[in-house]
Formats: structure tokens, sequence, C-alpha cells
């Protein structure tokens, strides 16, 4: 398919989808929004400053809508997926406390950074807190199973930042090795948050097994465009600035693609900004003139629309629901953010 | 009782206690050994190197030893305490991890600390993984009760580490205030790996309640005492440098009581050394000399000894046996370190 079609048909079908699913999960997240409020309260205040300042700078919450989504598409729910939906928001926000940590960040959702104000020593802590509190909503929801399933997805995590960290600056890192950290530190968190949801919602082995692959396809959609959106957005989704990725030295797909194919030029002056916090926004503009050069912003898009097909593939397994529907149509919606 | 009385009882009783728990725990502990090296392991060769870098630096393992002498201590053994110490020994590390990071430590264990020589990120990082592998050995062995004083002991952790970090180099902090951060920061993984073992032996209510007071006051008394040793040692029983504590502006009990009765000039002194990382070894030498101008160093080892025998009175609550007997002589050992 001409990416041109893939365009059309995505804005066609991704459209209004974010809307329906906030619609469709808003109830439960009402209870989801009470619940991580209470549980990010502490005696000690900076935890509560720290963490709400964060929880509540307008992420969209979409890990934990998809936990909710996924309880909703099956016919026993317990009530637990509310627990694991917020045990799913700490782990995502201790998650995002660290990386501006490791990655010296100072903007996150378009404000300072928490360590900008509260500083490095409280960021990392305050992240520990949430994943302690995480653990303790899973245990409180009383399934091992489940349990089992988000207590994995923590360690896959911080081993796909440590193997990030591992590959930064370097110029020989692969296609397979950047796959490898997107499917551990993004894409394994949205296929737990949507597998919880399934066992939630009282899923056969078949129905967990489909929501676990859709999520990990979603995910690994997401973080593709994410990465293109950091070379395209006004800065990117998540409010950082455009350009940081590379500024950090972080090997995304569309970096590593062009540097499969450039002249010698070429790979100087990309690797004269890579890793380079200060690279001038000029130096930058270059950089992305010869991702444009070398389409890879746009392979990349064709890479993440490969793993939005393989989502709603996973979803088949399913019966026929509005809520089935909605899910497809919501990975189309985050790759159209891309173009 | 006097002081020099104390320290006799202590020494006598404490004698060799250590060397008689390691005996007693030598073969599980060999389990618990060949465990902790192999969940340390990862495709990503940064996270062995660095876990093992810590882990095989020699501590003493006293927290994952006393998990399995509280299962020793009851009848009813399932095996699960090999898994637990391992657990409570990487939170352990998780924690020294970050620690070493919040406090810009440079030594550790009486080497270089890891974030000196992998950098901070990775510390951050290796830390996440090693909490999350904790979790995953504790889900596998399958019992909820025993998660949730894991999980309730890794949020209580971390908040105590930001409140100690909010009261950081603040002359008005109160011994009341002290003892919230250690209990926190320290005593509540001694209770916890206490806890967990009695539930891994199969204990009663009763039982389970003793073991966690007596893990509580042990810790309490292991704290006040490295908190000593910190001004007394040739470099503390965690193989850092004599006076980082003041260095790093955390305010323990031999300080917190001093300023209590310090007239301005001694006031003037301790405040030019509170977290100054550069202060002088001759203005340290002066702090310590109005520390033992007030008796703060032995009214603190007091305080520990009031914990000890507050451990050991826990245990009396259990049938008499000899691993009763150890662990009180334990506890004893564990303050005569202070003399």
């Amino acid at each position: 398919m001409a990416l041109s079609d893939s365009r059309v048909l995505a804005e066609a079908t991704g459209a209004g989808a974010l809307e329906r699913l906030v619609a469709a999960t808003h109830a439960d997240m009402e209870r989801v929004n009470t619940l991580i409020l209470k549980r990010a309260d502490s005696h000690v205040a900076m935890v509560p400053e720290l963490a709400r300042y964060l929880i509540e700078a307008g992420g969209k919450r979409l890990r934990p809508m998809l936990t909710i989504a996924a309880a909703q598409l099956f016919a026993n729910r317990r009530g637990a997926e509310i627990n694991y939906a917020a045990a799913v928001e700490f782990m995502h926000n201790a998650t995002l406390l660290h990386d501006d940590v490791v990655d010296d960040s100072d903007m996150r959702r378009g404000r300072p950074a928490a360590r900008m104000i509260w500083g490095n020593p409280a960021s990392v802590l305050v992240g520990d807190f949430l994943l302690g509190q995480a653990f303790m909503m899973m245990v409180e929801a009383g399934d091992l199973d489940a349990l089992g399933t988000l207590a994995r997805a923590a360690a896959i995590i911080a081993e796909g930042e440590v193997f990030q960290l591992a590959k930064a600056r370097d110029l020989e890192a692969t296609a397979a090795e950047y796959e490898q950290v997107i499917r551990a530190k993004t894409a394994t968190l949205f296929a737990a948050a949507a597998e919880v949801g399934a066992l939630a919602g009282g899923a056969d082995t078949d129905g967990r097994k489909a929501l676990r692959d859709y999520g990990m396809e979603l995910g690994l959609a997401f973080q593709l465009v994410d990465d293109v959106l950091d070379y395209r957005g006004e800065g990117d989704a998540m409010g950082k600035n455009t350009g940081d990725d590379l500024r950090e030295g972080k090997m995304t797909l569309p970096v590593i693609l062009a540097l499969e194919e450039a002249n010698p030029g070429e790979r100087e002056i990309i690797a004269a900004v890579l890793g380079k916090p200060d690279a001038s926004d000029t130096a930058l503009a270059q950089v992305v003139a010869i991702l444009n050069r070398h389409r890879t912003l746009d392979r990349t898009i064709d890479e993440a629309q490969g793993h939005v097909g393989r989502a709603r593939t996973a979803l088949d397994a399913l019966p026929v629901s509005e809520m089935r529907t909605l899910l497809s149509d919501i990975a189309e919606f985050y790759v159209s953010r891309a173009y």
C-alpha cells in the first residue's frame, strides 16, 4: 500500500477513536483517577507534591485506559481492573521520573521535568515509592497471575532501558537492536496493561494472549511514531523538545536507517549532533534533511503501520464487539498522529 | 545499667554470634547465593556486570540470613524462604544503588560505588531491574501475604528516604523525626525480612508478629549503631568514609542530640560541616569533639541497646530453641560493633 493510501486510511479510521475510547472508559477511569490520587498520598509532603505534579500534568492515561478497555471486552469483570489500571499508570510514571534523571531531560509533558523542581534524588526516590505502591495495589487485587505479568514487565522495562543506554551514541546500532529496545522499554508495558485487563475481565487463555499480542504491537507502533515525532513534531507527544533523542544520543530507527545508507559526509553531520546536548538547531535541521533524503521518517511510519496491522489481526481471535472495533481503531489513531 | 556494664554484656553475648548465625544458615544461604547470581543475569551485559560488582563486594547478607534464620525457627518450612531471602537482598541492593546516586556517594563496601564506574543512569536502572526481579521471585513463591509485606516495605523505604531528604541540613530536625526516618528506611526491611521468613516457616499469627517486631527493633539498633560508626569508625560498616553522613547533610541522632544542647559557637561549628561535601577533616574533628563533649555517641548507643532489649523481648513469645537464642545473641552482636 502506498504511503498516501495508508495515510488516508489511518486518518479515516483513527478519527475520533481517542474520543470514543475516552467516552467508553470514562466511568471506570474516574475510579482509577480517584485511586491514583489516593495512593500517591503520603505523610511525607514531598511525595504527593512531586507525584501529583507529574500525574496531573495531562498525560493521556493511554495505558490504564487500555487496561480498562481490555477488561470491558470480556464478560466476567471482577473490578480488579481499577487497581490494575492505577498500578500500570504508577509503573509508567515511575519510569518517566527515572528516565528524566537518566536522560538529563529538562521538559516533560510540556512543563519543566519534576527533577528541575525537586531535584534528581527526589525524582529517583518518588519513582521507587510509586513502584512500591503499584505492587501493593496489585497484591490487594489478589491475582498472582496478573502480579507476575506486571513484575516481569518491571524487570524487562529496566533491562530495556539499560540496553538503550549501552547502545547510546553507537553508530553501529542495528534496526534489530532498536526493536529489542522498544519492545522491552515501551511495548512490554502496553502488553502487560492489556493482558492484566483481560485477566480482570475473566478472559480465557486465548483472550489473554490476544490482548497481550495486541498491546505489544500497539506499543511498538506507539514508540515508532513517537520516535518519528521527535524529529517532526513541534515538541513531541510527550512535551519534550524536537530533536531531544538525537541530542541525548538515542539511536532510534530514523537515524539507524539513515546511517545504513549515509555517505561519509552525511555520517559526519549525524555524528556531530549525536549525544551533543548543545547541538544547534541548524545542525539538527541538517540531520532532518538527511533523514528526509533517505525517507527514513516515512519508512519508520511504514514500520509502525505494520505493527498496527498485526495489532488488529491479534484482535481477530475475539468475537466481534463494539469495544473490539474501538481497540482496532485506536491502533490506527496512534499512527495517524505521525502524519 | 551503666555503659561499661552494657558493653561487657554486649561483648560477651555477641561474641561469636555472627559466626554461629553464618554456620546455622550456611546450607540455605548457598542456595540463596546461587539464586541471586542466576537472577542478576541478563542478556544485557551491563546488568549482571554492575549487579554482581555490588552483590559480590562482600556485604554480610545479614538481611537474607535473617529470613533464613526466621524460617528455620518454625516447624513447617516450605522452601519459599530461598526466594524470599534472595528477593530481600535484591531489594536491599536496589536501595543501595539508588542511595549512592541520591547521596553522590563515591564509596560503597570499601570500593568505588557502582555509579563511579558505570554512571548514575545505569545505577538507577539496574536498581529498578533488581526490584522487578525481587517481585518476580516473590510471585514465584506464590504467597500473597508475603508479597504484600515486601511490597509495603518497598513503598515505606522509599517514603522514608524522601523524608530523610526533606530533613537534610535541617538544624531543627528532631529525634522523633530521625526515628521515623530510620524506622522507614532501614528497620522496615529488617522487619519484612524476618516476617516473610516466619511465613515461609509456617509461623502462626503470634510467631509472625514476634519476628516482625524482632526485625524492626534489630533494624533500629542496627541503624543507630551505623550512625555512630559513621563518626567513630575507620570508615563505617558499609565501607563509606568517616563523617560522610554529616558532609551529606544527614541529620542523625548524634548530631541532633548535640544540637539540642549546643551553645551558639558549637552550633556554628556543626553548621559549617553539615551538607558540605568538601569540609576538611579538621572541621570534622571539631564536630566529633562536640559530640563527645555532650556524650551523644554514647547516648545513641544506649538508645540502640534499648532496641536490642526490645528485640530480645519480642522473641520471648516463642518457645525456647537454639535458633531463638542465636537470634537474641545476634542482636547484642550488632550493638557490640559500636564499642
